[in-house]
Formats: structure tokens, C-alpha cells, sequence
């Protein structure tokens, strides 16, 4: 039981040393491990399971201090004992991402050929890709169909491709701030973000490893570069303004005269303390071929076609990373394929970021979507009640 | 006369080696040089010249080929012979800013203490120390009141800079997609850009032009980053929306397989070919600093108070870096001042580049605007006509 007072909670690394892991590229994985924690208790039928699919920068601790980085859970506003995804009731998954630099494999894991890291020669995966790999972890722990999938931004994307590829495996589905493809203006910012990192001589074509160095400075401004767009430019006129940093005047130069400056070279900074340049590479990647259409030879609905999930999709009025009109778009194309899908677009001056802050009417249209999808279910009173 | 039909086009640098040019921060230049560009003919009394000023990546060649870089004006659209600012009527001037890297003095010019390049040396410039450097042109030139400084973006900083400084000698004033103050989020993603230079081991702390080196790398980042904030996301959609650059199917792999990619990547390289990059650090630096209600203890309005200037404010509806919610604030300023000011916001899904784009409402409102104020100057029927 860990300080947030979760019940349960476990953290694993599985390895997947049989099951092949076909990719979106043509490569096969035998060797695949995830890193995930679980929090609650698995229901006998386990029927009870939410799987919680995490955004870009952040990894299987959303209700629980990560012991590697010392940082806070990332979602406790949303997750843990009383919360809207509450750990009393429900057996909430989380794994890091299939790519990514928290336990998972990645670029920066050994290859098994004995070539020592990965770096580069880690095949480029997708969204689609990080699903499987998850869709693995679901088979390993014997549930057969998860209560629900829930994720903000590339959480979301991973929330709808599993909806779009295991359906019969997700009752239920929460897309939040996220859409069905990546939009121009999102390729635009990743490609800044790499770039960065690929300008830094510390990168070393990804074979940074071996020489003891990180591709700091350039990760770094991949992160502040990111980080503007999470918010919205009333938050930051609201946080910062043009207020300055500890001076009572500009100094004439090119310290960190203003707080915003300040703000974002520590953001820089305390990132690459815990995030691996390559993984950055590798997930942005991901995000960037995001297209569900695509898949689907342009058609949105497809993808859905003949779906019993019950979706509930949500975005925040000031997120111009993830606009509302791209989860309109999206709820369009769920309407059209007949699904069971309820909407709201939340008022919030936050940004992007809002949906990991406290946004009180986020949360309770999680708490009640989630209640009436566990009546449904037969979880709790109005059908059999598993509590 | 140049290929355009520009009559009478001349470049020159001018020395000021005489007249003391104190800049904000208290270091006192008594020797710059600016290089300018002049287009039409000073009538006898003086009073038809139009000052230019340009954006920030811009340079003193507004509607005629830069002879260095060989690139085409980058205002032709606005002016020239027939053009809304009409070069058969007006003398138009265009100097390269204090600090910039066409010709005028900046951090690439030599020290005038035997010591080379300024580099870092060169002191931090304000948008103010741009318009004290072209007030020393304007006397050069033997004018005594201007008709009118025009300018988007930057440019538009300084326009309110004159007006704000040198009232009496501005007779009209036309400061498009712009704001009396840089916004955290501009400075933020300023900050990202300079972050980029100076993380580039070319850069040298800023001495790189004793080592012919140049912080390529990082300027390109720096572009790329700023590049994205000039157009719409609309416009990006429009113009590049997911399409692949050149190739069937995505390579999975880190090459530019988006046309919005490979476009930015051209932006970036293009870039670091024409321009300094400390002049990208001191010139994103004076726009950071600007803030006109600060000079004047928080009160916008009393920059402008007893104004005589004539005032035409436009803003673009999708320019999110300079969003007409700053031009609003402008012209309530200027209307609590009690000044002469109209204010058109223009639709356009163009983005912040809007201005140097082919929009025919905006041109039409210029051409409407000058031709009022040349009646109430006297320069055309109505009054005295000087054509």
C-alpha cells in the first residue's frame, strides 16, 4: 500500500520471451518486456479491470510514486481510493509504453542479438504497436475483457486503437484531449522536438549509450518547445505574464529575466533527469503516424464499424494542441458507426494539460460515465455488485 | 530601377559616427552604421516619405531584390509602382534594424576598440534603440515629420515606438498583426529558439565568427520552432495536412516522410544561409523587452496621450501569435488617448504571416487609409497635391 493510501498496489516487468510481437513495420519482436503496475483487487470474474494508457512524457505510475524517478503519480487528481477511477472498486492497469525508457523495451533496452542497446536499431513502432504489446500484458494477467480503457492525448490515441483493433476486449472506452490522427501542426512540433535532439553532438546517431552521454541540451529544448504547447496562452499569461524572475528589472542579457524563461529551462532541465532522448525519438514517431482513418482506407467510421463499446469523449475548450474540433471529429465518425458514445467539451483555460489537473466537471463525467458503464456491466447495484 | 518597376532605388549605408546613440541599457554607440533602401522621390518640402519597418527575419529590401541573399523583396505585394504603398507617389524608406545582420550595426560588426566582432559585446538593443538609430536616418535625410511608419509583426512594435517617442514626427501610422507588449507565450517560444542557438557547440558563446564556424544546428531549430507560430493551423492543414513527402507509404524511420517535415526542414536550412545567428538572439531579445505600457508606469493610453498621429490598427483573424485580442488592446489605449485610430481585423485563415501575403482586404484598407491621410496632409486633391 503505498502513501496515497491505494490498496494493492504491485508493480511487475513481464517478459515476453515466446509470444511474437509482429510489428506495424514488418519487424518481429521476440523479446519484449513491459514494465507495469497494477493498483486494487482483480474481481473474481475479473470483469473489474480499467487498463490506463499514459500520455508521451509519462509512464505506469499515474496513482503512485515512480521509485526510479522519485516523482508523484501523474494522475492522482483522476486515480486512487475514492477517485473517479477508483481503486477500491476497480483493478486499474498501467504499463509503460512499448518504446519507452520506464522498464518497457525501447531503444535504449540491450538488443538480444547481443549488440549491447538498441539505440537506432530499435524498429520504429506505432501506436497500434504499443496496443499489442499491451494486448499481450491483458492475455498474461487472464482477463478476457476490460471494464474499461481510459487515456488523455497519446493515452487517447491508444484508447481508441484499442477500441478500433481488440473491441470485443473493451467494454467500455475514455478518449480525453486526444484525437484520431495527428494533425500538421503536431507533426510540425514533434519534428522540431527531434531535430533538437539530432542536432546535439551528444546524440551520437542514438549509440549514446555506450559513451556515457545523454543528448541533454537538445532534449531539453524538445521539452521546452512541447511543453508551450500544453498549455494555453491564458494559462500562460495567467501563470506568468511578463512578471520577471527574482529581479526587479531586465538585465540587458540572456538570463532568465522572465518567469515564463525560468519556467521552461527548469522544465527543460528536470526533464532529461528522467526521460531518454531515443525513446523521445521513438514515441513522437508513433504519435506522428497516428491515423486510424488511414488504416481503415480513410474511413474514420470503419474503424468502429458494428463496435459495442460505450465511448465517452471528452476535451477542454482552451487545448489547441488536441482542439475540440478533432474529438468532434471523432464523435462524428462513432455516431456514424452506430456506436454508444457520449460527449463533452470542458470549460477550461488550462490547455492541453488540463485533463492531468483538477478539473472538477472532468471528473465527475468520469465518475458518472464510469458508474453507469458498471451498472451495465453488472458490477454494482442495478446489475450484479462485484464492490 | 529595379526589375520590379520600383523608380529610383537606392542603397546605402550611412555612418553615424558623430551622434551619440544611448541605448536603454546605458551603453552609448557613437558609431553605427545603417544600411537602408530608399524607393520614389522626396517632393520638395519633404513630406511624402513612408518609413518601412521590418519584421524580424526581414531585412531593408522591402520591394526589391536583397543583392546579397537574392531574394525577392519580401513586401511586393504591398509595395511598389501601383501597389498600395505606391513608390510613383511616396519616397519609401526601409533601413535593416540596430542589431540586425543586413548591413547595420549588430553582433557580427566589428568593435570599433580594434577588438573584431562584437559578439556577445554588443549591447542588449530595445525596439526603442531601433527607432532612436532610424530617427538619426530620418534626420540624415533632411525630413522633418514622416507621412506615415508602417510595419507588421516587429515592425509594428517600432511603429508604435515612433509614435510613441517621436509623435510630432509621425503623421500617420499603420502597425499591423502586432501588440504594445510581447506575450509570455511569445517570449516563451522565443526562448525555445535561443535556447536552440545556444546549445549549438558552434556557437561558441557567441565568438564563432573568429572560428568560421556558425551555430547552423541550432538556428535551424530556432527557425523551424518560430516558423510554426507564423501560420495558421488551418493553414498548415490546408497546405500539407498528413501528406507524404515524395513516397507512397510511410519509411518508419526519423526521415522527413511529411511534406509539413521536409517543408520545415527547407525553412530551417534556408535560413542559417541569410541570417546572423546573434542577431537572432538580440533581435528576439528586443522584442521580448518590449512593453510600451511599462515605459509609461503601466498605462498604455499615456504613451499615446495628446497623440496628433492618425492611426490605422489591423489585426488577421487565425494570427495566433499577435491575436487581434492585442490589437483591441491597442486601439482602447489609443481611443483613451483620445487618438484619431481606425482598426480593421481581417479574415484570413493565414496565420500570423498573413501580412506579407497577398490579402486584398488588407491592401485595400492601406490604400483607403494613405489616400485619406494624404488629403489631410495636403499631398494629394483635397488638399495641396504634391504628386
Amino acid at each position: 500500500m503505498s502513501e496515497t493510501g491505494v490498496k494493492n498496489e504491485q508493480s511487475e516487468t513481464v517478459l515476453f520471451d515466446s509470444a511474437a510481437l509482429k510489428l506495424d513495420c514488418g519487424v518481429t519482436l521476440n523479446h519484449v518486456s513491459l514494465a507495469y503496475t497494477t493498483y486494487g483487487t482483480l474481481n473474481g470474474d475479473k470483469r473489474n479491470a480499467i487498463l490506463i494508457c499514459h500520455p508521451l512524457t509519462c509512464d505506469q505510475y499515474p496513482a503512485s510514486e515512480n521509485p526510479q524517478t522519485g516523482r508523484d503519480g501523474w494522475w492522482t487528481q483522476a486515480v486512487g481510493p475514492g477517485r473517479p477511477i477508483d481503486t477500491d472498486k476497480y483493478f486499474v492497469i498501467c504499463s509503460n509504453v512499448l518504446g519507452g525508457c520506464g522498464g518497457s523495451t525501447g531503444p535504449q533496452t540491450d538488443n538480444p542479438d547481443g549488440s549491447g542497446p538498441y539505440g537506432l536499431n530499435f524498429p520504429v513502432i506505432t501506436i497500434a504497436d504499443m496496443v499489442r504489446a499491451q494486448n499481450l500484458l491483458i492475455d498474461h494477467l487472464g482477463i478476457e475483457s476490460l471494464f474499461c480503457v481510459i487515456g488523455g492525448s497519446m493515452g487517447g490515441m491508444q484508447v481508441l486503437e484499442w477500441a478500433a483493433m481488440h473491441g470485443p476486449r473493451v467494454f467500455s472506452a475514455v478518449p480525453i484531449a486526444t484525437s484520431a490522427r495527428h494533425s500538421s501542426q503536431n507533426i510540425a512540433f514533434h519534428e522540431v522536438g527531434r531535430q533538437a535532439i539530432l542536432a546535439d553532438p551528444e546524440w551520437h546517431a542514438g549509440a549514446y549509450y555506450e559513451k556515457d552521454a545523454h543528448p541533454r541540451k537538445g532534449l531539453a529544448v524538445a521539452r521546452m518547445a512541447a511543453h508551450i504547447t500544453y498549455l494555453s496562452e491564458t494559462a500562460l499569461q495567467r501563470k506568468f505574464g511578463r512578471n520577471l524572475q527574482d529581479r526587479e528589472s531586465v538585465t540587458y542579457g540572456f538570463d532568465a529575466d522572465f518567469q515564463i524563461e525560468s519556467y521552461l529551462r527548469h522544465q527543460g532541465m528536470s526533464f532529461v533527469e528522467r526521460f531518454d532522448a531515443n525513446s523521445y525519438l521513438y514515441i513522437t514517431r508513433a504519435m506522428d503516424y497516428f491515423d486510424i482513418a488511414a488504416e481503415n482506407n480513410g474511413n474514420l467510421a470503419a474503424a468502429f464499424k458494428d463496435t459495442a463499446t460505450r465511448f465517452c469523449v471528452m476535451s477542454f475548450t482552451s487545448d489547441w494542441l488536441f482542439p475540440t474540433s478533432e474529438s468532434v471529429n471523432l464523435v462524428r465518425a462513432l455516431n456514424a458507426a452506430g456506436a454508444n458514445v457520449s460527449f463533452v467539451e470542458i470549460e477550461s483555460d488550462k490547455g492541453h494539460d488540463a485533463f492531468l489537473l483538477d478539473e472538477p466537471e472532468m471528473h465527475a463525467t468520469l465518475s458518472g460515465f464510469l458508474k453507469s458503464a458498471a451498472k451495465a456491466r453488472g458490477l454494482i447495484e442495478g446489475g450484479r455488485d462485484h464492490d
